[in-house]
């Protein structure tokens, strides 16, 4: 058990006005105690309960956390955790729940009376967790070097006949040469129009001269993941150049990923780095096509709370990290995101990825 | 949408006294729908209400799903979507809750008053998947024909030097040639001891002359999941015998795989099952070391609810699929466990696998 975590995040209940809280998410468990499960459908969770040593519930199935934590519940699968959860509760206080809490053991916990009442309170371990330690920096810097490298292998695959596929399914080998222990995402790799889908899954699409090559991707190296996005223009042997939409969105991409990135410190709020990128996508009049939020806090997850929305007001803070991905997705034409990872300082940033972002023709 | 589906689950809610019921689990609009997305952090879920068309809540975001439902409210990450559910409720009728909808939902549904009360209904959703109908029984059966073939060549991997890894990290490709599209689960190698941790993953163990290898694989093809074990003898160059405790363990589980296998057919309970599979491990005095349950159901997902328990008093019925999976696990000595999946007949079971089941010796 991490005792500096959980002590900043029972102070984080208590400024919520909590003195107890349920915790389920298998990464929050990991990152409070160094102990990780994949529960699957099984219950598994952590109570922290103020004065009280944090307490596990553990299926006897799962590896065993008492290295991790010496204060465990242990029950079979023929067992029903929510009785031995509930018995642990302070019944007559409100009771902080996990926002991962399925329904299934959410529902049953309430009819249990386990406490008074029940609120999400995810934002008190979340916060916490936002909040990077120096050993978490450096493993994200490490991560996104790899990924660094990792571009360099994916700019060398890109040749004529070669298909999306091909290339997403030996970026795991790739990564793992570099170090890394697995994707932290399921890679994109994006040819022509498929750009042009934000969520576009690799297929059998073949590469043709003239087509924007898009690759997404993230590697978690000692746990911590990285998560970068560039956009390449593919001439081919035909030497296919760049028409003039494709190049002007991408420079109109380019220009508000720096644009936000260039205004990041603590104090300025997650929405007004948003606006940064989507100003200047709309002033070319693109901005109906930039259809997603511009960002993500990242770090044991590629997906974090906290996000860089406009919906976002919070002001951003030293250690936290976080993606700028600006993208144009102009349907069936065009489709260029551009993306790092950043480590927020005590007066600006530390952009984690170094590979270049000038628009860049292959052959 | 499926309208037949969607009746079977409309009728198994009535008989629960329900009208409405909200679904989030993705594979349960999957086989309702047809439409499958992977919603991840954001709001995705499929509301049924008796006399209404199902509706269908996505994010923008997600791949269209017009071709598979036509009642669609569609919103985007800025928005909040609870408001948006909560009015198309019948707000003095107790709303169905899907198990997998996680508290960062539910909370909030609970607080905007958009039903009178909310309990878990998934099971009206489960019983209906539980029951395959001929579409399904065939994608089954083809999976576990290519899970039988994957088993022989994991068979022909077994040899001095290799490690579990290495071969647990070439049975996609193997699946893919073999038509498959998809492990169904993380394959689980285990040589020697390893193999008395019924979850252990795969690493960098190098088999020995003399041990024990234990495949648990599944594949996914046209969307339905496989999942066998077999488990065998490696004797090696040095020809080592299998020393009889292992020999003893294997013939005992291969017993109580053949003894559940025996009893199945509509009418006897689950619980009957496991304990006709129970008794011949504990007549050895091994009961302790048989720590999980019989089996699972299994179809679109590789767990599906209802499993083959002590706890589990339902009577099987024709149309239900699951695995048969003792095992025996002696810490640090031994680990074997033999798994089959079937089909329950009107009057039996079809078994899908015909990998042999015999004590075999691999050199």
């Amino acid at each position: 058990m991490n005792d500096a975590r959980v002590a900043r995040v029972m102070t984080n209940l208590e400024a919520r006005g909590l003195k107890q809280m349920f915790i389920c998410d298998p990464m929050s468990i990991k990152w409070l105690s160094g102990y990780y499960t994949m529960p699957m459908e099984r219950f598994f969770g952590l109570l922290l309960v103020a004065g009280e040593n944090p307490l596990m519930f553990c299926n006897r199935l799962f590896p065993d956390a008492s290295d991790a934590c010496n204060n465990i519940v242990l029950f079979d699968d023929t067992d029903n955790p929510i009785p031995l959860l509930a018995q642990h509760c302070l019944h007559d206080q409100t009771l902080g729940i996990d926002k991962e809490l399925v329904a299934k053991w959410l529902l049953p916990l309430m009819d249990s009376k386990a406490a008074a009442n029940y609120v999400l309170a995810s934002s008190a371990v979340d916060d916490a967790r936002s909040i990077k330690d120096e050993a978490e920096k450096q493993a994200m810097r490490v991560a996104s070097t790899t990924n660094d490298k990792a571009m360099e292998w994916l700019r060398s695959q890109v040749k004529a006949g070669v298909t999306e596929l091909s290339i997403a399914e030996r970026l795991l080998g790739e990564y793992r040469r570099l170090g890394a222990q697995d994707h932290s995402f399921d890679p994109i790799v994006s040819f022509g129009a498929n750009a042009a889908d934000p969520h576009h899954e690799p297929d059998n699409t073949v590469l043709q001269d003239g087509q924007i090559v898009l690759f997404d991707v993230g590697c978690k190296q000692d746990d911590y993941c990285s998560d970068m996005t560039r956009t390449f223009w593919f001439a081919g042997e035909k030497n296919i150049e760049p028409d003039d939409l494709s190049y002007r969105v991408y420079e109109t991409v380019r220009k508000a990923n720096e644009a936000a990135e260039a205004i990041v410190r603590p104090g300025v709020t997650f929405a007004e780095i948003d606006k940064a990128a989507r100003d200047v996508i709309a002033a070319q009049g693109w901005g109906e096509y930039f259809t997603h939020r511009l960002g993500h806090q990242i770090g044991l997850v590629d997906h974090e709370p906290g996000d860089v929305s406009s919906t976002h007001d919070e002001p951003v803070q030293a250690g936290q990290i976080f993606s700028i991905e600006p993208g144009i997705y102009i349907p069936g034409k065009v489709g260029v995101r551009i993306e790092d990872l950043l480590i927020v300082t005590k007066d600006g940033c530390e952009i984690l990825n170094s590979y270049p972002k000038e628009f860049t023709i292959l052959h």
